[in-house]
């Protein structure tokens, strides 16, 4: 660092320095000219934002809670577990109320017709969440047990639940999936993002998921807006459920319409299958096979795998090119 | 934070707080009844787990050991690197013993029958560890030889001890299996998920991995926990070597079996290939192509590829449906 | 803790603990020796290497200043904006200088005719870059643009600023690429690794990029170092921009060649495609579907999808074994 500013002071070459020095106010003139402009991508306004931090620290808090002991330093035990519960039931209130106001405030305040009532709103969403936890600890414990009953490498309930990507997916889509459908903006995506980001698990918060879901290895699965998904089902990394192509004329028309596939009880698909549009309805019970690419409805109980790929083999002689690197 | 405070207490909505201070208990009641029944998943428990920080830490600090210099906010030269390393080795062993007790003595205090070797046991797995740093070096720097000679846009060893994810992935690899070979529960998977959520790379501690072993880009390649890989084996991102389907009556049965592929030494397999089950044996020096999906053997010297696709064109003026977004 | 110390002091088992007492300095001993060796891969050495943790931190300052006011914790409003970013922009410059000579210093300390420019050819990038900053902001509104239009899940600029992996990558991307132009070692690879860290998208610094650049989803992309993309193109998860496979003998000579492909203006490219080598031109308003893997050239204002693959429908009465965990 000395030697760095010693340079910048002692250095012969007083062109970049000057240069420097002269030439800040000018590239911020320049920043700060486009934010004036209408368009400008900018958010330079009085009122703050949802922080990203927050949000981490909300999905953690939630996590401490439905499932007790495993993320906590402190030791508990049947003595001071409700003490616990309560302090912390009482802070995650707190936390999520300060970014709900943050997020409402925020676009009702743009909109030229402000409510009074975004603050009033944010406590009783914020309560109505601290009242679903014990629902969602039921529901997320559902989760942990399709885990261990459908992996036959998974050893305990202690190990899914420190290191299963898929559970911490699929809770922090439950937390988010929740916060959706009071209609709040931008966290339950901030949440979902940072499960994306841990995991390789893109969980869409608008998507509707039943009971028992169980996700393994997880990275690269994609699961859109408007999916539908019924209890008991099992997904494999690389799934992706989305939505076909759409005109780009015709983006703002299909915000509000359902784009993506319903999957419904007991199916199980297996990696790197494409589910593409509504119309692609997967019965009950059926089984899609690995890389299968599928747009159209699926009857129940039926297995849907490629026909095996002719392979052709080539001895150590001819060299090919089909490599890649 | 004021406001928010402000608004809890002089709110007109009273109904709001009132109910949020009254249902707390009610709220914690529920959460803590549901940790009393036989089937809980909680940890009410005054025997602490495992910490996901120290493991981190760990990880981190072979990393220092191992690759001296490269990780070191200090310099190292040759006058202090001895007392460097033996500080380090020092350190590295309090830590590993700390968390080898933790996850030892978890699951025997538990068992019923508790031994009274758990801290013993552990005293002499974390010095073999230590033991093996050297060893560890040195297959270490054959997988960094593997990706400077395999990757054309690698640039010198700093470039790939720096910013190669697979190096990453496979150095927590080889610890973890070796903590997994002594029989530790817990540890091995929470090392290899602290590598795949950064890397997208799930490499379970139980799979056996031979010298010079190198995977590019590595985001989506799944490991599975019986599979054996040769020396000289290359990997491309999204390759999975997997096991086949198990009805779920028999998960149970198969957790001790062999249920994934062996890929002898010098084979090469390329991007997104899904190799299954324990037939899948990938014979010497073969090369497996992009994509191609595989459950049986394939003999030495060969080279697996798809058929050449037959693709579609159309012109600019037909609308066809078969994107995604 | 305090159980841990008294164990090592304690425990009766004291052959363990006498022997690491005396094994570490032979343990310090093995490992220090192959760091005197020609090919050891260490950094003893006492000049130090650009850091990761000031890598990282001059990607976030730079998110800051082209897009101010989201990522700030302080509130911003016009008048304290310009103030504001002549502090950002004069702290980005100290930083990067900092980091800048430490990149180049190195190679340069270690060639054997050291130069006498490293610090004022840092000067001068360090200031090249601040004044691209303007720049930099114009063409990453323009990507923001670019995914608002393209996805139909898209809410608000502030949802895809604050959540959209792609965004993300493509920022620090063209950060790093303007460092790769400048011919800067280690640092552009050690940015976009950080980003296919938190991302899955892996983009080597080296690829030209146009503008209004979309990945949507992303996991699992890779864009090679050779590779150059028009204007207005679109990515999905899982694609990947590849090489061809190289003999292992021929790496070295393919390090400087164009080895990967050539996507057009306007050009769709659907999920887990994978297009490899520099034949593969893809022209113009093209559209490759889902799955489909190229190595030869598509003309222009083609759509290019695999036949639809013949399902095989099993009814629930027959057991196949195609499936993957």
């Amino acid at each position: 660092m000395n030697n760095i500013q010693m340079y910048r002071h002692k250095d012969d070459d007083t062109e970049v320095i000057s240069t420097l020095q002269e030439a800040i106010p000018h590239i911020v003139d320049r920043l700060a000219a486009s934010c004036k402009r209408p368009d400008s991508l900018d958010h330079v306004d009085p009122m703050p934002f949802p922080s990203q931090e927050e949000v981490v620290g909300i999905i953690h808090q939630v996590r401490k809670i439905v499932f007790p002991g495993y993320y906590t330093k402190a030791r508990i035990d049947h003595t001071n577990l409700s003490n616990v519960l309560g302090k912390e039931c009482s802070e995650l209130y707190d936390r999520l109320l300060g970014q709900l106001v943050l997020s409402l405030q925020h676009p009702c305040l743009n909109s030229g017709t402000p409510c009074l009532d975004c603050l009033a709103t944010s406590g009783q969403i914020a309560f109505k969440f601290v009242n679903y936890l014990p629902g969602l600890r039921e529901i997320l414990s559902l989760d942990a047990r399709a885990a261990l009953e459908g992996d036959p490498a998974a050893k305990s309930f202690d190990e899914i639940i420190f290191s299963y990507p898929g559970l911490f997916a699929i809770a922090v889509y439950r937390i988010a999936h929740f916060l959706y459908r009071e209609g709040i903006p931008l966290l339950p995506r901030m949440m979902t993002e940072y499960a994306h980001s841990r995991t390789g698990i893109d969980i869409h918060p608008g998507a509707r998921i039943g009971e028992s879901f169980f996700i393994d290895h997880g990275t690269g699965v994609v699961i859109g807006e408007t999916t539908e998904i019924g209890d008991r089902v099992r997904l494999y990394q690389g799934v992706t459920l989305g939505a076909l192509s759409i005109p780009k004329d015709k983006v703002k028309e299909f915000r509000k319409r359902k784009r993506h596939p319903t999957i419904e009880d007991d199916v199980i698909i297996y990696s790197n299958a494409t589910i593409l549009g509504p119309k692609a309805v997967i019965g009950a019970r059926s089984v899609i096979g690995g890389n299968v690419w599928i747009t159209e409805p699926v009857p129940p109980d039926t297995k849907v795998i490629l026909k095996r790929p002719e392979l052709v083999y080539i001895g150590k002689n001819r060299q090919g090119s089909q490599g890649e690197c």
